[in-house]
């Protein structure tokens, strides 16, 4: 059993696959405080409620967080600078601030400007879900074993003490991260421009590239293709809204890593075009052996930590 | 229960997963003749008998189409020229070959050269398997409901009558087409230069780029992956000479291939640096459409003939 944070009351905004699979988690952790939820439908409140993933559900975010002592941002980020804004004069003084946002600069960057105490904000990124969507697919166990990144921003010293707010802030930092842990997930802890580095050659780039797959083939080539071509498409049946805001608050970074893929593939077909097949199978069995030790680390953690 | 081919004894070249299901799928089938495996090492002959994919096993090529009716290639690609030589001289008269190639105008091609009957030679590609190999994950249902493509390429008519050696062809094409579905597959025709192009996009570019984003990212970053890029990668996994020789007889549809999906990263490149997002959303959601329009395909496909 994960020691569990010390906070009495849970408020999660946004109650999808992401924001009912936390409250799930939170109760399978032991957590006996209570769990309020506040979605945007009236349907997502009751399908939240009927999982069993919080104890109550609202409408208004300002009312879902009164009392709270953690609030989690759950929506997709496009969201966030309404609730944000919502929120803050009804957060109260020491009330943390995480988030579940797939990219952090933004982020961080909008609870700067818009929470009234940047130090209670550590921004998150609980690597796990699918492209499915809805609370009715919420599961205790959507976080086991899986990644969860932290982006801690000190806030700057404003004016005098500023080592009892560095104090403050790696308490709320370590408050949070128990959160996240709690739920199953491990946690590792990068800057916010580090983590939409990383998180744009692994996750953004890579639908990208699956988008751009569906879009290139014909249905009657679609039709003849297997197991993989289905896996490797499958992010690509991802929410659009959802993905166009994740592109566009980190532009940069996925530039960048298209240009690279596309560095990578000028190099296979040059290798490819060459009458020397040992390059090319060489190419291909540095992948292969990236590939299974991704598989063996992934393995291991999910033995020692799940 | 699926029709079987009138054929008495099947010979399959290559005990690997393939070739293991085949013997096992068969066998479900209700097929009650022989069928006999050929390895190249001993231990692949031991476990396809352990499996039950085989009666008999032997590691000599000519020995093992001996008295069969059915031969099946089920090795990778770069041992068919090899094998085909080896078996000229013990095939039947009436004796039909198939394979499970992954590209088939080099192995169209190899049979016309190769085998003393080209019109017994019908080309096959059935699209399914995994990363594993051997005989020991092999499986009775590893084809049910997946796509085989057949690549009928009637031998150009020598001397005389052409028209006998066409409907003569046209029987090969038909026992070999039921000897597939009989396996649980559906199938489709197309020519060698239609497969290789379609295969390029849905197979052999995805196979490309899996291993291009395995080979761009560091071990750090990969670590902090979820699951939509363990799906993407997963066929980096493959066998790196098994992949070299899918590439290299089928270069010029790859490199088209790459070149088409660098245009669409390109388009998608333009799309992310404009200040406007709803091209982008409508790019990601055509692509989102296509998948999903795939998937029931696919499984209403299932439904109807698994």
């Amino acid at each position: 059993m994960k020691k569990l944070p010390p906070i009495d009351a849970v408020a999660i905004l946004g109650v999808g696959l992401l924001g009912g699979s936390i409250g799930l988690a939170l109760r399978r952790a032991g957590f006996a405080g209570s769990i309020v939820g506040v979605g945007r439908r009236q349907e997502s409140i009751d399908a939240a409620l009927e999982a069993g993933a919080v104890d109550r559900g609202l409408l208004d975010p300002a009312d879902g967080v009164a009392g709270a002592g953690l609030v989690v941002l759950a929506t997709p980020i496009g969201a966030f600078p309404r609730l944000m804004t919502a929120i803050a004069p009804a957060l109260g003084r020491r009330t943390l601030v995480t988030d579940v946002g797939s990219t952090k600069r933004q982020v961080v960057r909008w609870a700067a400007r818009l929470l009234p105490d940047p130090s209670r904000f550590v921004g998150a990124h609980p690597i796990a879900g699918s492209d499915q969507r809805g609370p009715q697919y919420a599961r205790a166990d959507l976080f086991d074993a899986a990644c969860c990144v932290l982006t801690p921003s000190p806030p700057r010293a404003a004016s005098g003490s500023s080592r009892v707010r560095g104090s403050d802030y790696a308490r709320s930092v370590e408050t949070i991260d128990r959160f996240w842990r709690s739920l199953g997930l491990w946690t590792t802890r990068m800057t916010p421009a580090a983590h939409d580095r990383a998180l744009a050659e692994v996750s953004h780039l890579p639908h990208a590239v699956a988008a751009a797959l569906m879009r290139i083939t014909s249905a009657a080539t679609q039709d003849v293709s297997g197991p993989g071509f289905v896996d490797v498409t499958r992010i690509a049946g991802g929410d659009p809204e959802l993905w166009r805001d994740i592109f566009s608050t980190n532009r940069d970074a996925v530039l960048a890593a298209v240009k690279k893929l596309g560095r990578e593939l000028e190099r296979f077909a040059a290798l490819l075009e060459s009458a020397d097949p040992e390059p090319l199978r060489r190419w291909l069995a540095a992948a292969q052996k990236a590939r299974h030790a991704m598989i063996d680390r992934k393995y291991k953690r999910d033995f020692f930590e799940g």
